[in-house]
């Protein structure tokens, strides 16, 4: 990848991760060396993306192990850990985990089990981009085939469900990375993914560090790169999955959804089975959807002139704007759901066919 | 509307334009004396717009009149302003216009004339806008009484079809305006329109000028808010029309469109006639999309925190974006075509009906 989101320092106890708040412009590893900085690190979203939040507590844990391995102090982390972001569903799981293995552990042991067990969150974490990325190849490489085995293979993702929100390949971009190093011709088309520019600052950053080919565009224009042919098909991650196949996801997604419907373009959702809520059915009217801070439509964060990293306001400073962060793509539009154990239907069967302990 | 687009000065002979390209952090009139500063505020964009355009030249040509009325400055008028927006049709159709009318005048009275041309070409954009407005309005009457006369009528719109872009009420706001001078409680939902922010520069600043209630919001979002029920009607405009109502406007219209038709919300697109091509039949096929500039998507101009309007760069400074202005909307997702003359359904034998003379 040319790059490590999160890792083990040489001293073999500090943390480094890659402070993502100061992505693309500057590149910088930040050393954790104790549970207070993991916090910090995890609420200021130096680190960002499900599993390397999971991945960011766990090893927080292990830092305050080593801090303290007191009763008090393992309660203390987990609580502290936890309200870094209340609404992170595998920060909970991450930590909860962590408790359950340590609780019952004698004190003398409990730091070298938490690094252990944080060191299996990130191998983890791994296997299962792994695993997303070999499934969703075999896609590409169909794809490729088709085409004659002529011409890139495009592929337009969204937000960024990449390498830099895992400890692994990412998810969308886990197919795209793998089809790369299998020779595969690949050209991705990168949405900038407005209000926050997760595409414009952090997928063309990954891929670029990657030797990926991509171009940069606005959300606007895939539906007209849809219509001209030039769009092969779209991996997309997603934050939350019903049990039916809806899929909840950056917003703006779904009405890439539509455009690949009205034009015959696969469209695939990329996503780790621990992303799917067995207990929603219907996406649209069930999963509320957080109504953010406005300032993220009008300021804009960018490199000027002088070098100097600003903010700047887009419209009148009087404008009031809406900011919805997700939307739900029906499942009825999704090819596929490409996760660790292979490739299901967005349909309830689909999915219990492939995950049977969850029926 | 609280501003005048273009409009002959005090003194009766100079021409005073709002500057649009400090828009909408800057309001500032300036005024033109010559040919040559029309020539200029046409070829930077000082004013934009296909009517506004069309109005700018006309006056372009009467303040060359006033300044030299020989063939030979006529002829020379003529080319200069032609060749500040080569592509732009209005402005072609303005400047034959005034040739025909002026050649064959006798030199005296060639200012006379060329300053009465530009004021009628001027009304005539006026009315049209106010046809559009009132066949538009008529729509949202109809929806207001539908929802029973409570609560706002939500538009949602796309770029700027505003009064900034005409010598009147706009096309696509001019339903809006007069739905609020109707008493009809309104408001919009107004597109940012990337890579150029006409939506935010714009169209915001335009309805909270006139008191329109609005909230910005990301190109992304408008999906969203049609499966939640909180558009009621679309309306945009259009650069290019076929004679078979495809829709050629601003990127991500089409996306737009979709979810409309997904979600049975209404779609209307408004347009003076001029702006229909009767030479074309299938708009995704025959219409040349122009490919712009990459630094359109890439450098994003604002308002900085020191009260300087800044430029600054979104993705890694290495990133290559692509950059297309438009997109075509099939007709089959349009519900109908606002013209001065009347709303025609999206297809050959509406426009057919409502332009006999163009059949």
């Amino acid at each position: 990848m040319g790059f490590s989101t999160i890792r083990l320092a040489q001293d073999g106890w500090s943390v480094e991760i890659l402070d993502q708040t100061l992505l693309p412009h500057e590149f910088t590893s930040v050393r954790l060396t104790g549970m207070a900085e993991a916090a910090v690190a995890i609420r200021d979203m130096l680190v960002r993306g499900a599993p390397l939040i999971g991945a960011t507590a766990s090893y927080g844990m292990a830092l305050a192990m080593r801090q303290d391995p007191s009763d008090a102090n393992l309660q203390d982390a987990y609580d502290r850990l936890l309200e870094t972001r209340p609404t992170a569903v595998n920060l909970r799981w991450a930590l909860d985990d962590m408790m359950a293995i340590l609780k019952d552990c004698p004190e003398e042991s409990r730091e070298a089990t938490a690094y252990e067990r944080a060191a299996a969150v990130v191998r983890e974490d791994e296997a299962i981009c792994l695993g997303i990325g070999q499934h969703g190849l075999a896609l590409i490489r169909e794809i490729h085939r088709k085409k004659g085995g002529t011409g890139p293979v495009n592929v337009l993702t969204h937000c960024n469900a990449g390498a830099l929100a895992t400890c692994g390949l990412g998810t969308a971009t886990a197919p795209i990375y793998l089809a790369k190093a299998d020779g595969i011709p690949i050209h991705v088309w990168v949405d900038e993914t407005r209000p926050r520019n997760q595409g414009a600052a952090l997928t063309a950053w990954e891929l670029g560090r990657s030797g990926i080919d991509h171009s940069l565009i606005v959300d606007n224009a895939g539906g007209h790169l849809m219509q001209h042919g030039m769009v092969d098909l779209c991996i997309v991650g997603t934050d939350r999955t019903t049990a039916t196949g809806d899929v909840c996801n950056k917003i703006g997604t779904y009405l890439k959804a539509l455009a690949a419907q009205d034009n015959g373009v696969p469209f695939y959702v990329a996503l780790p089975s621990t992303t799917i809520d067995w207990t929603v059915e219907d996406g649209v009217k069930e999963i509320p959807i957080e109504e953010r801070a406005g300032e993220e439509v009008t300021r804009i964060r960018g490199l000027a002139e002088d070098g100097s990293v600003q903010t700047v306001t887009l419209p009148p400073l009087s404008t009031r704007a809406a900011n919805y962060a997700f939307d739900v793509t029906p499942a009825r539009m999704v090819s596929g759901l490409i996760t660790e154990r292979g490739v299901a239907p967005a349909t309830r069967e689909g999915l219990k066919a492939l995950f049977p302990e969850q029926a």
